[in-house]
């Protein structure tokens, strides 16, 4: 499942933007939704990732045996969207470059698989050490 | 500034939507962004109030100075938009109708302005009330 969240965020380096993706998954492993961060696409900051693969899922009437499957550690605004639609299981790339709300949600119950994969990894630090202001926008770093 | 947030709840329950609404501010009053719950109205689950006045205020560098309005308590996906991105006060409509993460917010450093507004809560009271479901599904609680 983790390779659909990799081809996303290729995906969104290849059009020039931050190459996080990730993918919503059913139980079955039918594929619900998947999507990338979108703030240099389309000048959106509200398109993370994990917010764009809920989307392209559509209106869902429970999540709770769904998988949010993302190739970086959700931030807090992903986390938060894990946690309040009760999205059972998040499996994580990595966590090395960016460590966000996943401690958060598994003691709320959530189960988090990292799975700390050198390519999502090598993929955010050439990104960051390129990006660096980019980066820091999209986590809401301030200069 | 919350009448900018009333009146978006009041447009989207015009449209047939659930009647939340919000506005990010400058700190100096100017207005950024405003927007209110698409969920009905574009069968988008990701457009909660607040991430549509996030959303409609495009990309900002530091968000530490704004006001981020909203006629109920932002739920933890808002909430965890307000943390990641740093946005420094929220204004608060009311809490009795849905008690989200301004508590967890306020911990984190945030500004919590809870106004306790009798028709922000009397517009929820009756939207939950007449659509139990709908509600449910926009917060995530499963049947």
């Amino acid at each position: 499942m983790l390779a659909v969240a990799v081809e996303e965020a290729q995906a969104g380096l290849a059009e020039g933007g931050i190459p996080i993706g990730a993918a919503l998954f059913a139980a079955d492993g039918t594929l619900l939704g998947r999507g990338h961060n979108r703030r240099v696409q389309d000048d959106d900051p509200s398109m993370h990732a994990e917010t764009s693969a809920f989307r392209a899922a559509g209106r869902q009437r429970d999540y709770r045996s769904t998988i949010m499957v993302t190739t970086l550690s959700p931030c807090w605004y992903c986390s938060g969207l894990v946690r309040q639609f009760g999205i059972g299981t998040v499996v994580i790339g990595e966590a090395r470059t960016f460590h966000g709300g996943h401690d958060w949600l598994a003691e709320h119950g959530v189960a988090i698989h990292l799975v700390d994969d050198d390519r999502c990894a090598a993929m955010m630090t050439d990104f960051i050490a390129a990006n660096p202001a980019l980066w820091n926008e999209d986590i809401g770093e301030a200069e």
